[in-house]
């Protein structure tokens, strides 16, 4: 086990997830923050921009590639989509090890990316280098990546709870609905009418009904894991009035005729016995959001319907956490061969 | 048209859809409220309990059958499953025109009523008499009925904009899936601690995954109006911190191959053109609960996803409007044969 | 009595208080809205900008002084401070009647203007025509008014309930101390970070405390009607995450010594005998801002500590309604000679 | 410094403070929790009444004096005022070191106890044993301390800020005026209707406007303070739809005339130079009260109003964290000769 402790940058760290990602990598006994960066925030202490971490002296610096080279070993970038390329490629070329938790090496397909994301991929040639950032599925490779690509929140929050399930076989792969629904902070922090407060609370609303650009991700994982190439997810997210959380409610046609919520609980239980992320519920409760904010922790709620054969699951996670900054962290520990939940308990 | 005035009942006025109906029918030109009852309020004026009601001068009373009958010759129900009985019975005996807001008089097979409300029905004689109040469905029939069995607030959430889809038979009738996220006021006015508020906000949380009392209501009205024994639903409510509305999303797989928006908004807005309540959503646009709270509107917005061939419907109610008491004085101006949405606009 | 229909122009009708006062408008059965101007929205119809509105056929259309002048009578100008000028000028001078819902013909002084809006007033010579849109407080003046100079929403919060008091001579006009808590739509749907539902939700925090632009025309009000100029307001406004509302602590000390509730009750009542939209609560009872959404009225609480010898008043309001464009309609009303509660109950 | 782990138990853990304290006791690398009781959830496993906690074995158990005398050496109560002497009485006599969040032990005088609370203090005898629970006034006496009387949520955001200013002399001991805005789980967890999501939710209002039980608990650690005996404050508590968090504004009369804000800043940032949880905020900037949830701070805004000269100083807290349960970890800290800060960072 390791017991060094890294020198780590964050690139664009004035968004939710970078706050976020302060807060736990300040908490982490093994990671030396020696860089953060926003051009928002450039010349700003952390204390004055986030009360919060008043006891750390860092301050905000504009983004640069050889202080962030000459600084750290291990980078966290929070970019929006279309911007991470500009760090990452000389970044990875130096030898740093790179956590992104934006979108752009997510997917394996330049296809699939400008189909979604609506212009070229802005660095093909590194996607080869790229691992999923899932440890609950690619847990090996995660530990010796030099480019982890870490999932968007809504598929961190759908993948999970489906792949026991998948790998069942008590579910067909055709069919599978996903409803979810997400706190305002997963919309980031941007300076939107529609995100205004007086916008979005007392409002129930869905968004980006047929392309949300998570789709694809969820799709590439779930075909990878099934070797079933013609998965095909109708995925909804819903934008609700709380701050953190997304609450995925899963439809699954069951292939069986006769089976009960305990046998579902029991295949969700046995496969993540050993995962220290994974809460399965009993019962039928249903996952609440409230019982995983602020941890790192994907809480799983599993039913059936006898009436309609299908299995109904839902899962809770907070988008920031184990949506963003705290399964960032977690594929860092599993890079520095760290203890996985170092700084997430 | 009618010009009189009628004298009103309002029973059990202390909960939330009470609230509503009281502020609805003070403000109705036609409505002359002459009793209201509350066992828990009695005695008290009702500016005492809804300051904003102060300008009025009722006092709430106990129930009491006598009273009401020589008072009052419409007399709206808003009392829990299983209650109703004991004053719809005597009161529509002796004629009164009776508008059920509870659950008791939806479903015509008491069979049903026992599997879901878990007791034998209060009063089966009586249900031959009843008339789902759902206007855009059954207008005919509630303006000639005795007893209006108004519709939950899902239900009015989901059949509305089924109808003109199942009539359009664009789509199939298997694979009907729909989740839906209410307020918390749907609930009602319970001391119960998980609708507290500091147990639903910043919660996000499916309940009564399988077994919503309001699904046999819903299936019962589509399978008589699309002629199909076998349509099931799975319905699944989801918990949401706003104090009103009702989203509901809806699934529906296309039987044709290559439809449009377009084509799926023409036959909603078609079927819906004389509609005073109904407002169909153009190019994809979702529904959004803000739009319509406090209001007796429901908002549908459709999609197509060309992925997977499936629509997508999105309505937007205020469940205690359109989805409790705003439905019951539209019923109610329609049996008294008033303008439809007399003090509904 | 008026009988006539008033062509009606909104100028900056993007914002909170311009759609309230169109929803308003469209109600108020002597307002006939003949143009809507937004920069923002120009060109799209109001439906398509708020689906609530989606029965009327408006347009919104860039401002333009000579087509107003053409198409309308009266005006109400929603615009930022130091807008409103190049509109209320020119129409001013053709006959218009201006309604402005703005800061700028608030204050008499143009030093106080410059002082707490930082620049030089932008028409000078139009202040001694506007009066100051208090109906409880000027109702006379108003009604022969050519410029109403709306009232901000905590002044209108904070000068009703003092006047009652101010005249009785039970209270100092020394340490009178305001802690206002308010909604966030009354910060402006302005593309803010520091609004945005994630930053709202979940905090309270006070801001501008020692020096709001609502402070002076608060004062400005007080010492003209209590003939001290030396009344001076400690008034510290505090941002809370509801949509709407304004609820007002007041702080009086008492110049007697036995003084009851009772007493400071009556004292209100009494000077607000015949005001239809003030409403005093009994029995200490305090002022809350869910009686009063979606209202014109203001709902005074009064309170006595005899172990401090203070007197303690609350006030709620919808800040949008009774803070903005309802008191704007119902200083309409007072200038048109029609009902003064036309279209606001 | 101490080693050991200290065997504790926590009766009355079913309300949120109960919840909170679990959390942070579970997080203490010192303390060993050996029974948790609730009459309400005896026989539960504590993973079943809240998930976030499965990774524990705990169980609820009924309280009974001679269980926990055996098992534990330190005990929590977190029970409502009046039940708290039951256990507290039997177990301190046995030499349980006792820290009591509730209001029993916190009042000096059984005269202002039976006053406020209604009626006779329960165990006067116990009185003179209590040690007031607010490190920042009273570090040394709890060290040696048997009983601790941990302070209420309003009280510690209040005192706090208010020590170095009374110090300082800068300030008159009369018209201390407090405008508290509260969250709503201050109020427990109570099934009572006025705390339903759907009647705090769009809400704000003030209770107890002028006899909350936490101010004679206020006077009397400030009159003890300032060996004042004159203090008298003007304390109102507001409800806020927030989960939680505490801001509480207070208003001081200056008795200088030339003061600056930085003067007032130097006062409180030397007072609490060596304070580990209060954190000072500069150049005028108010608390936020999300700048402190989940953590055990206290932040302090000031300003000065030279036109009232009037000192304003906003104070925001956690008020289940710094306002109960982490608060009595912090003293629990003291008394077993712990680092401060153990479990609470």
């Amino acid at each position: 086990m390791n017991n060094n402790k890294i020198k780590t940058a964050i690139i664009g760290a004035s968004g939710y997830t970078g706050e976020t990602l302060i807060g736990l990598s300040l908490n982490h006994s093994s990671i030396d923050i020696t860089c953060i960066t926003s051009r928002e925030y450039a010349g700003e202490s952390i204390g004055d921009v986030y009360p919060r971490f008043s006891d750390s002296d860092l301050t905000f610096i504009c983004p640069d590639i050889n202080e962030i080279e000459n600084n750290a070993e291990a980078v966290f970038i929070c970019l929006p989509h279309g911007l991470s390329a500009e760090y990452a490629v000389p970044l990875h070329q130096k030898g740093l090890k790179i956590f992104d938790l934006g979108a752009d090496f997510r997917l394996k397909s330049t296809k699939k990316y400008s189909d979604f994301y609506l212009f070229d991929h802005p660095a093909p040639n590194l996607l080869s280098e790229a691992v999923y950032g899932l440890p609950e599925k690619n847990r090996t490779q995660i530990k010796s990546a030099s480019l982890v690509a870490c999932p968007g929140c809504y598929p961190t929050s759908i993948i999970i709870p489906l792949l026991p399930l998948l790998q069942s076989k008590l579910v067909s792969t055709k069919n599978i609905i996903v409803c979810s629904m997400s706190g305002v902070s997963g919309a980031g922090k941007k300076a939107n009418t529609s995100l205004l407060f007086a916008e979005c609370n007392e409002s129930v609303r869905s968004y980006n009904v047929i392309g949300h650009r998570h789709t694809p991700e969820i799709e590439q994982e779930l075909r990878e894991f099934a070797k079933a190439e013609n998965i095909t997810i109708e995925f909804t997210p819903n934008l609700i009035p709380v701050n953190r959380g997304i609450n995925s409610v899963i439809y699954l046609n069951s292939i069986m005729d006769n089976i009960t919520i305990k046998q579902i609980e029991s295949v969700l239980r046995e496969y993540y016995a050993n995962e220290p992320f994974v809460r399965t519920l009993s019962n039928g409760k249903p996952a609440d959001t409230k019982n995983v904010t602020n941890t790192n922790i994907i809480e799983i709620g599993c039913n059936y319907n006898p009436r309609t054969n299908r299995i109904i699951l839902s899962s809770a996670i907070d988008n920031l956490v184990k949506g963003a900054a705290g399964q960032a962290i977690q594929c860092f520990n599993l890079v520095y061969d760290f203890e996985e939940t170092l700084g997430l308990k």
